[in-house]
């Protein structure tokens, strides 16, 4: 593990005038391209764009104007996010067909206009459809914590990248938890902000209901200064509505005083592999959480996500499944193809269901303010692992990956999935639970975690080359 | 035809005491069992409640008591309307199963608290899926204006009931039209406010995201005094949010100048027999509504409302569908049982088409306060007939009642049936139409027309037994 400045550390030393943001951009770069054949994180380098943006920074710095808190910060997307001029693939050869976007994706002009310079897309599963990162057309992303092992996904490349430490920061997408589980599993924190929150605009969707992005960054602070940069209204986007934003920043070190917290039980502490429960009594005892709360029919709850994922992917893919369904990832076609078959009823019955679930949970977050749960049931699981084997039961990998992720997206939460590295262990995370629009609490609780030493994401020492 | 005091009428002059609330109940039920082996409206008669609640208030009047402004008026709501201590059977047979609702609807309710009796429950089309009230369980409604033919639905007991000049005041409810058709074709008001804005807690439902409830009566001011009494917040029915009343009968009268007033073109004036045309067009006239606007996409606005009613519909019946097919109504099983293999996809498109038809119908609505539409294509059809023939093309009569009305009611608008009836013709239905919530402006231009003496709801005299 090496010492890697996080995003603000960078911003400051450049806006210090330490570094410039030349030389980090060229730093930045030189690290993509010197780990990229072996990690795979990248689909697109925007290296020259990057470079312009950095000597305009530097120009403008130099002048004595203030770029803005992320000024010079290297940043990179999960390829489903629109960057104007390149094609958006959303992890698909089939989208290799589209024209470029004519414009950035709102959340990549946020965080260009808080000073932040993109350096190039994220490799994903296809259609955002996975949580493996193991993508037919454009490779495999493994794990930079050990190559051998999965990076998680479906934002793989976004959580991958800033393990192997050559971005600080990355945005990536959650529809069941493509931000939390490769977070997990790369060790780095990964953020899913209540649903609508942050604008989707310029983001190619998976299934609109439940779609949400966000970011992924190697420390607390940078978090909160990311997500400060990226909320508020956006007119392209109308589920972020006229709700303004609530800056979370100048909050952040107040401490958990009062807060109520507590551990998700039964179905939220069931199956899971010893370093992941660790992990759990470790963060909660950190909070003094020895409260549990039962959060009802979770079970229905993750059938319904599939659902209700499966319906409207393949609504959104129909054209394609019926005319070229060859042309998909095999990880991804079956799944789309039985999507298609989904009788109108399960879904509406799975939207019915949805509603009273969501009631339920809102009445839970009246007597507790934070809930803690794990972020996956497993480190890493192998490349070739097809089963993960749990207190004595087989379970398909991949599946079973969104276990402790999709019922809680279900219905908006928003969740930080928080690292924690255990010696000689892979990392895990743990989920940090809100009830709908408390950003500010979860923060404050990583914030907490992270100053007393529980949670890091430190840069993985990528050795060894990818098996596969 | 007779003339029969309206609902306010009926209050006034037992208000004044010129009339008993006993005498009054006891010929309502005289005229209801004399007319209905006939008419076959009333599944129910609530004659023992109703002599009770009579008597009850004729007591509170002797001591000086206000019992409200609809003091004694006899009314009648639509057999899927939960009557306490009876079962509700929404027409279908299987429901006779069922215990008998341990609690009034809540409109029913809102009524009675304004003095209004109810003396009983009325036919309509199996579980609400007809536009015709031709019952395999309960029987035929015919039209009291001529007995060979069809009263429309499925609200047709709602409407024959106030046509027949039994009852002056009913509540129907409205999916795709079932308030505003047969109220078009038995003469009277018929009235289906903004989506959400009347409490539907105790009805049966057909399509939750399209059903509306709403009264039908025979002047305007007993609209707007019903809708008055029946509007406001519900905790039962979370659908009408904490949106407060806002009583139109005091401003009824302000007349229509200012008022920016259009007809609707194209789709809404293709098809249509000449009455209909020739009623549009004098009640454009009074209104000096000399613009046209167009409503893009109304084809496909009623196919996806189809497809919506069908989706929901079948899934609210779906373990009925498997276990006792046979058991539902002919008329309404194929439909269902069509319904219950629509894939996910098309109702996610529906309801994504919704979205979008909304919108544009929000913007028309920048320009205009009000726009006028036919109710039906044609007047009531014969008992028997299965085609139309207008403009030389034959078309199902059964689907294309709801021509005009599924469109409009798919986005929930506030929409008043008002009834024309042209000296020699069968009673016809012309659409008022409005924003979303902007049910004042409705019945201000419908107290204007009745002033004018262009709309009015006369009782049949009716002659000739039903044929069927």
């Amino acid at each position: 593990m090496t010492s890697t400045p996080d995003a603000l550390g960078i911003a400051n030393s450049i806006r210090r005038g330490e570094r410039t943001a030349t030389e980090v951009i060229a730093a930045s770069i030189a690290q993509i391209e010197a780990l990229n054949p072996q990690l795979n994180c990248f689909t697109a380098i925007t290296a020259d764009m990057a470079r312009a943006m950095a000597a305009d920074m530097d120009r403008r710095l130099s002048t004595g104007e203030d770029p803005g808190p992320l000024a010079g910060v290297p940043f990179a997307v999960k390829n489903l996010f629109d960057i104007k001029g390149l094609i958006t693939l959303a992890g698909s050869r089939i989208h290799r067909e589209r024209p470029p976007a004519h414009q950035d994706a709102t959340l990549i002009t946020r965080l260009k206009q808080a000073g932040a310079i993109l350096v190039g897309a994220l490799n994903m599963d296809e259609y955002a459809y996975g949580f493996v990162t193991v993508n037919s057309h454009y490779g495999i992303t493994p794990n930079p914590h050990d190559v051998t092992r999965i990076a998680g996904g479906s934002s793989g490349g976004s959580a991958a990248a800033i393990a192997a430490g050559v971005v600080p920061l990355t945005l990536g997408s959650d529809t069941n938890g493509s931000i939390r589980v490769p977070a997990a599993l790369c060790g780095v924190y990964g953020f899913k902000p209540t649903y609508g929150r942050l604008s989707r605009a310029g983001t190619y969707p998976l299934a609109n209901s439940l779609d949400h992005v966000g970011p992924l960054t190697r420390s607390v602070r940078d978090m909160a200064a990311a997500y400060d940069a990226l909320q508020g209204p956006d007119h392209r986007d109308s589920l972020c509505g006229d709700r303004p934003s609530e800056p979370v920043s100048p909050g952040l070190e107040q401490g958990i005083e009062g807060m109520r917290i507590a551990v998700a039980g039964e179905y939220f502490s069931q199956a899971m592999e010893p370093e992941v429960a660790r992990a759990v009594d470790q963060v909660a005892e950190a909070l003094g959480a020895t409260k549990r709360v039962v959060i009802p029919e979770s079970t229905r709850a993750r059938a319904a996500a599939y659902v209700i994922t499966a319906s409207e992917g393949s609504h959104l893919h129909l054209s394609r499944l019926q005319r070229r369904p060859m042309e998909f990832d095999p990880a991804t076609r079956d799944r789309f193809l039985a999507g298609a078959m989904i009788p109108a009823s399960w879904y509406i019955q799975a939207q019915r269901f949805r509603r009273w679930y969501r009631d339920r949970i809102r009445l839970l977050f009246q007597s507790v303010d934070i809930v803690l749960a794990p972020t996956t049931p497993c480190v890493a699981p192998a490349l070739a692992q097809t089963t993960l084997s749990i207190n004595g039961e087989e379970m398909p990998v991949r599946a079973h990956l969104g276990l402790y992720t999709q019922p809680l997206s279900f219905v908006g939460l928003p969740i930080l999935s928080v690292p924690v590295h255990q010696p000689g262990n892979l990392p895990v995370g743990v989920q940090v639970i809100a009830a709908p629009y408390q950003e500010e609490r979860v923060l404050r609780v990583a914030a907490h975690l992270e100053a007393m030493g529980i949670t890091s994401a430190p840069v993985a020492a990528v050795d060894g080359d990818c098996p596969i």
